[in-house]
């Protein structure tokens, strides 16, 4: 049905070198990245993986989020979605993706607040990018505005 | 160990509304997006989750394989990773994310062109967005450059 495309361009040793991704089939930026701040507290100006995820679910969820308020006979007006990854140490070695926390704050004209809610757990099954992270753990907390 | 965030604002309908997704952590932008030019045939500028989903994927997957060669008792030069995300429709229902194709292109010291593919078949196991993405299917074309 689609297909997109991004790229990254990586120099060097996984602790000294410097990536470079590109989101390549929009054209809409190339971006700086190390592991080093990948896996430190804070992101200080460079993209990660688990950033790109984040965006990736944010939007992804967004839109599933306005179909189902249609679905249930609502409107959507304005939502606003955050999502939180975390990477943490793998029992199993390396490390993965642990937990995908999504926050959403709705303007919905025709629906109460159980029908918003209940539309936003279908968005969180539902969703493309919910069914293929199938590896993790996605908790959402969802009301109203 | 890590948290990153992002977020999505979105204004109206499946169809006719337009979001706006932000890189939160790193600051690193802010980008338009449709469900209109998600499921159309090229990106027109818009960014999706799918293309958000290949730029994840292209720079964990990057930084694994660094890892992985060196692990094999190699030094990675340079490593070009191209991620190719399709949407399909999905047979239960709404839409999904089928199939991920990783190409990548290594200039490696140290490790022949059989120790670099074995090594990038191990980047595609242990990369972290790899063992989140288990809803889908993975396929690899590696090569030394």
């Amino acid at each position: 049905m689609a297909i997109r495309t991004a790229r990254t361009a990586w120099n060097g040793t996984l602790m000294e070198g410097t990536g470079q991704v590109e989101l390549t089939s929009s054209g809409a930026g190339t971006f700086y990245t190390t592991f080093q701040k990948r896996t430190a507290e804070k992101a200080e100006g460079a993209t990660s993986a688990e950033e790109l995820i984040a965006a990736a679910h944010s939007v992804c969820y967004s839109q599933q989020l306005s179909g189902e308020i249609a679905g249930a006979g609502g409107t959507p007006v304005a939502l606003h979605t955050t999502a939180d990854v975390s990477l943490v140490a793998d029992p199993a070695g390396g490390l993965r993706i642990n937990t995908i926390h999504i926050t959403v704050r709705g303007e919905v004209e025709g629906l109460d607040a159980e029908g918003f809610v209940a539309a936003a757990e279908a968005a969180k099954r539902n969703c493309p990018v919910s069914k293929a992270l199938t590896g993790t753990t996605i908790t959402l907390d969802a009301a109203l505005d």
